[in-house]
């Protein structure tokens, strides 16, 4: 493609409104423009790199017998009041009316569409196992629109959905897609984990992210250093054997601390280890109170305690509530002599504490040399604890740290909680009408886009994994209007689409330093330069990834292209 | 693909809301759904036929250097009212708010969107000319939605449009999109004319529509049956030769016509052929009247009228205006003794009647022998007629004949009508700012799925071109329970796709009857069929376009294979 006659408008400056470096790139490079808040342009750039991140999933989805589909962004009110989510899903949901008055959402996922479809046509549990998915736009009205393509309100996504009639077969579905994920962002040259998530909202009972590592990222991951072990913080389990101590076990002792309310200030008023320490904390649990215990230097994860208590809602009682509850504050509170009808939860890392510190439930007062099942009684011991870097990982293999990540892709296994609420059934061999069991499987198509760039650029620009650039060659010609040069730029134009390599032709009339920054900008894996060596029969060859250059002879640039792009 | 593994709901039924072949077979066969009036979803079968099509668009459109991009569907509203078109497009387009109460359209066009795109972008005339095109999913809240996909409210285009410096490169991309379409409609085996048409609400100075001729068609083209000469009926030149007798001119004769209003009761009261009957309407064009004479066997065509009279509007007058302006009726108007500032303007036919038949401007009387020039003065003769089927074609070659056509293509030229609105200006050579002349182009890429349908199928189903087919190849095992035959099926559906064929492999356990009707119903152009024979190697090969019934062995399958699908 010769760029006289494509679109790649360039810029100098960083826009002041981009305040990440993919975004900023992606908007300098030419490859998309925004066109109001959270909606963007494609541009030819942006489209081509679109496209091929569209088919290396589509080959992978078509590697596991999924089937390519096309549903309709308009979607009438009904199917969505059939699920609840009209009223549930809040104002992130676009609606609008037609000119009947009819309700429609804009499509900002397929759910109750497909169940729908499905439900119609499908009868039998000899149709089963069947997985659809569809290269699509969705719409979000996003509350704050930020980070270019990562966070906007138009945005293109890959979404798959399988039906099933048994777990096991949801299973195989679902490993075949962690595959085919993994298959995907290889190909793509992401640096990604596949992390163990929480369902959220839209339901399920397993689910993995697939998360593009990146300083920018919103989400917190806990990775092992020694295997692939990786969990979104909220997820990350402990499994750890925590060293007791042998030292003999003290005298309890009330000791007087006025002031001391936190953690911190016992650490520093008593000058005990903030592992001696016990937190206690007094949750309302569906409206039961529960008292929970951690160690000094670890923090409670909600998401575990409501899952370990099996309650729909979990949060801390307030001053009010405890005060009334113990006749102490929220500061002085400890588990010794609570009132027996209180159960008392804590975190493992509670039961190798020797001689530990906690509140005396009398405010200015805490207890020292308090040891569990001696002193107090608990009644589960449970992991409840986030994570912290350097603990072991919970697969044994090597110890924990952090990194953030940015979603590109997520799967989940939905159950039945579509198909119940649709009355979306199949026949199983009885001739019992069953829901259909449900998966569901997201890639954030645009999200990929920025996503790379965010890991593929340095100060002078973007820096394509080879299977993304949107063209593998720049074809520099120096001076157009030096005879040698254009002949020879022109003949290799030729020569290389020839070899059917894509290549961007800069044909240019411009100044040798705006074409180099724009390419550097653009970013393809190779420039060749036409420079003042042509009259030599030799090009400049630049390395986009290493920085790297070099002279070709004009004989040997195909064979070295291959070896190139042929290593791959 | 394995059909156990696809998703293909065929109907024995003829769904009772479809009432064209194609909307009935697509449903029928498994390529749509219907969501919601208008709406539909695209099934593997169908979203197949699409990818096709729009591979061929875009390499067509690629080999004109024209770029791809895409544009957001979500267009604030506020471009639409630069262009005044959020206020005169009325209830087709889908308007809609977000969270912020901020009105948008959902994009039905890009025209808006791409204007403020390179206005933004392009400010020199280096830069032109430039031609960008997107395929991409656009919304019309059509009044009543029908014809399945024809006519539908969400749907697939393919929109380009163009930028230039002047009329000369306009014309050049014109022509190039105008070569571009003609290749793309004839790969894609489409039965089609390139007519000639009217611009409508778009605006603009020259355009042509892409017809698949089928009786279902909304539109009428007049073609030649000798020439590439075709045009919308409303369009249509008349450029002919009328044949003048030569017999003598007969006195004026004013004869009673009781009860005589329509040219129709003339020719039965008065024996008169209606080519000798002179009929007279009075026409509003902006306020003024005008009086217009056509033979009694034509049409007046309002569209010309109004181009040769370079009105805004032309209306026929009503019988009060009339009656207040000549005191006679509308079935006895003629042009004799007319007032004088009265314009009187004929259709080129009138010149060439010898004692013909007009009204006397008097109720129930008529006049014989009447003689133009002779008898009656006309200010001017233009050709105001539709065309007739037998009429001579305007280019002089062949004689015209009529047609039903659906619109699938269509391109414009622009000129600044967008440009100018939105203010969008590049520099000149001579740095003066000139809004940019523009060109549009349109394919609608799911209608062209139903046209096509509508073309090729027969009473037991579609009957797809090869280059559009879905799958190339239905490979069905008779039956799927006996060994030999399964044995060899599977060992032809791994060797063709080894060859690359696209196979669609019936492996149901299903009925040999159901297998064969869906196999004609869904229509790939060539079945083979694995049943008894399978013991001696033998297949029996079906032809979905001839019908026609051949035995291959086993080993002559492949040769034979690239015999049929080569030669296209």
């Amino acid at each position: 493609m010769k760029q006289t006659k494509t679109f790649i408008p360039t810029m100098r400056e960083v826009p002041s409104d981009a305040d990440i470096k993919s975004h900023q790139l992606l908007l300098r490079a030419g490859y998309i423009r925004q066109n109001t808040s959270g909606i963007y342009s494609f541009l030819p750039l942006g489209k081509k790199v679109l496209q091929k991140i569209e088919t290396v999933i589509r080959e992978e989805m078509e590697a596991i017998d999924a089937v390519e589909v096309f549903m309709p962004a308009l979607q009438q009110a009904e199917l969505w009041q059939e699920t609840g989510r009209w009223y549930s899903y809040g104002p992130e949901l676009f609606r609008m009316k037609d000119r009947h008055n009819r309700e429609f959402a804009l499509g900002a996922t397929h759910e109750e569409v497909i169940t729908s479809l499905v439900r119609d046509e499908v009868k039998s549990y000899k149709k089963l196992p069947l997985t659809m998915f569809q290269i699509q736009t969705k719409f979000r009205d996003e509350q704050r629109p930020r980070f270019g393509l990562l966070r906007g309100r138009e945005f293109i996504m890959k979404d798959a959905y399988s039906f099933h009639a048994s777990e096991e077969s949801l299973d195989v579905t679902y490993q075949d897609m962690m595959q085919a994920y993994t298959n995907i962002f290889t190909r793509l040259g992401l640096n990604f984990r596949a992390v163990i998530a929480d369902g959220g909202s839209i339901g399920g009972t397993g689910t993995h992210e697939f998360m593009a590592l990146s300083d920018i990222g919103e989400d917190t991951i806990a990775y092992s250093d020694n295997s692939s072990y990786a969990a979104n913080l909220e997820m990350a389990e402990v499994n750890m054997d925590y060293d007791k101590s042998d030292e003999r076990l003290k005298e309890m002792e009330k000791v007087s601390t006025p002031e001391v309310r936190a953690i911190s200030d016992l650490v520093t008023f008593l000058g005990v280890e903030a592992n001696r320490c016990i937190k206690t904390l007094v949750f309302k649990a569906d409206d039961a109170f529960v008292v929970v215990l951690g160690r000094g230097d670890h923090d409670i994860n909600d998401i575990k305690l409501k899952n370990v208590l099996g309650a729909e809602v979990v949060e801390l009682a307030d001053e009010v509530e405890v005060k009334k509850l113990l006749s102490c504050e929220v500061g002085s509170l400890g588990p010794i002599k609570l009132p027996l009808e209180l159960k008392v939860i804590a975190d493992k890392a509670i039961a190798s504490i020797v001689n530990g510190v906690c509140g005396a439930n009398e405010e200015g007062f805490h207890l020292m040399n308090v040891n569990p099942e001696r002193d107090f009684a608990v009644d589960r011991y449970e992991d409840l604890r986030f994570t912290l870097e350097g603990d072991t990982s919970p697969d044994g293999n090597g110890t924990i740290k952090f990194a953030k990540g940015i979603e590109v892709g997520h799967i989940f296994k939905l159950g039945t909680t579509y198909s119940a609420k649709m009355d979306a059934t199949y026949l199983d061999e009885n001739g019992r009408a069953k829901p259909f069991i449900m998966g569901c499987y997201g890639i954030g198509v645009s999200r990929i886009l920025a996503a790379v760039a965010e890991q593929f650029n340095d100060e002078s620009g973007l820096k394509w994994p080879k299977k993304l650039a949107p063209y593998q060659v720049h074809l520099v010609a120096v001076n157009v209007k030096d005879e040698i040069q254009k002949e020879l730029a022109d003949e290799l134009h030729k020569l290389l689409k020839s070899y059917r390599y894509e290549v961007l032709y800069d044909d240019r009339p411009e100044r040798a330093g705006v074409k180099f920054a724009d390419s550097d900008l653009i970013g393809l894996p190779m420039r060749i330069t036409v420079g003042k060596k042509a009259t030599e029969g030799i090009v400049e060859v630049k390395f986009r990834q290493t920085g790297e250059t070099v002279d070709w002879q004009r004989e040997e640039i195909t064979e070295k292209l291959q070896a190139f792009f042929g290593a791959e």
